[in-house]
């Protein structure tokens, strides 16, 4: 693992670091803030899972997010959204391919060489970030943007007993009924399947849930919430009566804007459950 | 109209009124929580509907509103759940006639005569109240619980420009779909029939939705949660893109216990925005 940058930040450290991936087949960097308290020990970790389009790097400097995570004496981690260089796979449009691996493990050609995104940030990141930093494997939660709030939402329902909470910014939904889903999942799952199922939150929630608390916050006038599906996921959580607060935010749109300005509610609500 | 009693409370007066209406042609009774600051002129006001088989008192006793209405200035009003006595019709059922009036003008035999608690909450008690009491009628908001939530909802969406927020707690959301509303629309407005969708909070969810803010908690061990359909009015919610915060509270059942678990957020929210 290769040290890209450290810089001081809210009294912690924000690090840039690369490793060479085995899920991925590739070069991989991930952000990784640390708050003060990590010099003392192991602190609460909250992954944060990006949209399309980004890199590591977006969140880490556009969210805001370490003001509040030192606040709260977590750790935040922020993963890449997909395997990239010259030899990955790529398509020209932006929703498919390097920026968009959707968090899946692909299993269908040219994808399923480095598109392993599912093992990459459930597995190998884990064991590679819990190895090197003073992290607390047993206090976990997990948030994201877009793209990323799908993650963190299958995540949580997939891996259970792994985040004490989960929430999610504008999670795109319902994946299996959208735009946004149904033509990465063809691309890198191949026909609709039951594979496909696994990787939808609404699914998961009419499934099995997440045993838990949820916070989920959309705006109303996110400029892709046809894309998101809320109304998919919101209807799924009552029928389940899933602890959970989802709120519509008047006049919010889809961008970094709306996320920094729910980020502290979201650590917080994180935080609650990490140091319950 | 006639003080039955008024008592100190928290800095300011609880009074019950009762006087003869002529929406329901029978004496009704309401409670009136005022705080210290009616003293000095009119204050915001937020009603609050009860729910099957309550009376004016109900919430007045267990809800443990006033203690935050105080903090926040703002006048409670309790209006009964449907018209009483021994001349107004009744059924043996909890669920239909005295105490269960479901906030509907009914038109069908023998409830027709006595039964019009939609004119008597939307009309008559405001225009009694504003003229005897100091209270601002710019500034009023409605909350209420499981018939009263269905009771706020459907008349902050029938009401545009009434109301500057909406709140509910464990409301009947779905009441065309629920045996907690078939049983009585079809005993108090007959056969289904689009007088019916008026009255029901998913179909104008998703008809006229409510401008403005809309706050609705609801227990996940709800024992009625079945009757409630949550899920319904979440879908509509969703989809209609309406500004609003839906809360799942873990543990909560559909008492008192909830209710004044969550009264504080509710008035605080409420406060916001009539204090805006």
């Amino acid at each position: 693992m290769e040290t890209l940058s450290e810089n001081a930040c809210f009294g912690g450290i924000q690090g840039v670091y690369r490793h060479n991936s085995t899920s991925c087949r590739c070069d991989m960097t991930f952000g990784l803030f640390l708050p003060e308290e990590a010099r003392d020990g192991p602190v609460p970790v909250l992954w944060y899972l990006s949209g399309l389009t980004c890199t590591h790097e977006n969140a880490m400097t556009k969210a805001g997010a370490q003001a509040w995570a030192a606040e709260q004496g977590i750790a935040l981690i922020f993963p890449d959204t997909s395997p990239r260089g010259e030899g990955v796979a790529d398509d020209d449009d932006y929703d498919l391919g390097q920026g968009a691996g959707f968090y899946v493990n692909a299993t269908q050609d040219p994808w399923a060489k480095h598109f392993r995104m599912w093992d990459y940030v459930a597995e190998e990141l884990p064991a590679l970030v819990f190895e090197n930093f003073e992290l607390d494997s047993d206090r976990q939660a997990i948030t994201g943007h877009s793209m990323g709030g799908h993650g963190a939402l299958v995540m949580g329902m997939n891996l259970p007993a792994r985040f004490r909470s989960v929430s999610a910014f504008a999670p795109i939904s319902n994946p299996t009924a959208s735009d946004w889903g149904r033509k990465q999942f063809q691309a890198y799952l191949g026909d609709e399947s039951p594979d496909w199922l696994k990787y939808d939150a609404t699914v998961l929630m009419k499934e099995v849930g997440f045993d838990g608390p949820v916070l989920i916050d959309t705006g109303t006038k996110d400029q892709f919430i046809d894309l998101l599906r809320p109304e998919a996921l919101a209807q799924a959580v009552a029928a389940r009566r899933q602890q959970a607060v989802l709120r519509m935010q008047p006049g919010y749109d889809h961008s970094y804007f709306f996320v920094s300005s729910f980020m502290e509610d979201h650590v917080a609500f994180h935080a609650e459950h990490l140091y319950a």
